[in-house]
């Protein structure tokens, strides 16, 4: 068998244009432009290249997106103050707190500040926990983008046996609960995992394969079920390039469908980013 | 094989005696008492079982621990505006609304409206946030019962085989996190598991079993894997007797530890609503 390839760069212009769509008819409704505001601490967003393109996807879709670079001496009361401002400002409808900070920086406690109708990375407590209760439409954008190219393989979910590599809050517990929500049964693999030799025995009977390691190449691709399905989630600097965290070509000889790396989950995770902006503006719009 | 029992019994009594010393030990620190309101929609808690067993094992902690009666006509907004007020009240450190509510209440909604360091039953959304981060000290009732009575048996979990039976926002999904934080592997089946004919597959692959079916019997004796740890935490009303989802002689023939029902996960449900109770009392001492 040789994978069908989820090419996460054409769904993300697919879902880029819809958003688009959807950017166009409420302003055309309402007036009013989706305003994002990603705060960095330290780094000058602006000049690298991940400002950079999301700056590009933000103009195509319609969106003012800002950001707000802040000194690396910033104290926490001061980070907290800021936020307190932007989450007043009726002209801002989407709050970001660009990862990493400086070490006098607490990260959540921080987040846990943006109110929750402006949270676009769906990590502040109160989202999480809706999540959790399967009530929000604000899902962190890496496995949000995960699930979408899981369900674009337009395979059946309900049933299937899932195995989740990674355990993180960021990716590996949303997944979690995206991946339940749709009836298939979840296994969560972790380092604990590897360590008493069950990871591989976890991943030759997932029907669903999804990893989020940050180790390149540690799925090995002869572990990988006949005609499973596989959303690579790892992003690793191997000799100057990008790769995942599954060996792919084996995997590819084994699976029915396969994200790359780069190409996948990367691509679509920025266009998923947008779309959690666009939801925060739409509840603004409903509850101003 | 024949399985060692857990005594949620024993256990409870073993809690409920801890907690009543470090109650002691705040009352002379501070001279104040944990209160408590339970908030009971068109019934008489007091009346019940329910409710005169609540208050004895309060009673016996030193918890003054009080029913809010309130009528089965009660408005969304009413009751909202009775959480406030009690939310307000210094002299109230714990808040829990009990179900079954009437149909014109939204529960999630109201249990949103408790603050979170009152919300004993840690169901409010910031709650259930900081339970996915791993940073609370107020686990939901149950599976903090079933955690407390799978540690009592002193084996290490890290890197074990654990499976959940259910999915629930009160019961599966809290467990998920509780098993992940200590390291085992965990899968989590549900009724499209059945469905698709896996259930028993997975069961007799566990280390640890965790089942809440609801379902009377549902979990085969034959099915338990030799040498594992069942913690059965269904409460299934059958002929006038309380049963679990899990053939206890069957399965006791061939677990190395296994809760009983009644007796079990049960009993030590009722001393954890007291112990999360004792933890917001802490919260707000250190934070009035």
């Amino acid at each position: 068998m040789s994978a069908y390839i989820l090419d996460g760069k054409a769904l993300a212009q697919k879902l880029q244009s819809e958003l688009k769509d959807e950017v166009d008819r409420l302003r055309a409704r309402t007036g009013k432009t989706p305003r994002f505001m990603n705060i960095a601490i330290g780094q000058d967003l602006c000049a690298g290249s991940y400002g950079k393109s999301q700056k590009r996807a933000a103009e195509f879709i319609g969106i003012d997106y800002q950001f707000s670079n802040l000194s690396s001496h910033l104290s926490q009361k001061e980070l907290i103050d800021h936020i307190h401002f932007l989450n007043e400002d009726a002209n801002v409808h989407g709050i970001m707190l660009h990862k990493p900070v400086p070490s006098q920086i607490d990260f959540q406690q921080a987040v846990n500040a943006i109110t929750p109708k402006k949270d676009i990375e769906g990590m502040n407590i109160a989202n999480l926990g809706r999540l959790m209760l399967g009530t929000t439409s604000i899902i962190p954008a890496t496995p949000a983008a995960a699930m979408a190219l899981l369900l674009s393989s337009g395979v059946n979910i309900a049933g299937k046996e899932a195995v989740l590599i990674g355990r993180s809050e960021i990716v590996g517990k949303p997944m979690m609960m995206l991946l339940l929500e749709k009836n298939a049964t979840v296994t969560v693999c972790h380092s604990a995992t590897s360590k008493a030799g069950c990871l591989a025995d976890h991943v030759k009977r997932a029907e669903i394969l999804v990893v989020a390691m940050g180790k390149p190449g540690s799925v090995k691709g002869e572990w990988v079920r006949e005609g499973a399905i596989v959303i690579d989630i790892g992003i690793n600097p191997v000799d100057g390039k990008i790769t995942g965290d599954v060996e792919f070509d084996a995997a590819a000889g084994r699976a029915a469908f396969i994200t790359p790396v780069p190409g996948g989950v990367g691509p679509v995770t920025a266009v998923m980013l947008m779309k959690n902006g666009i939801e925060t503006f739409k509840i603004q719009l409903e509850h101003p």
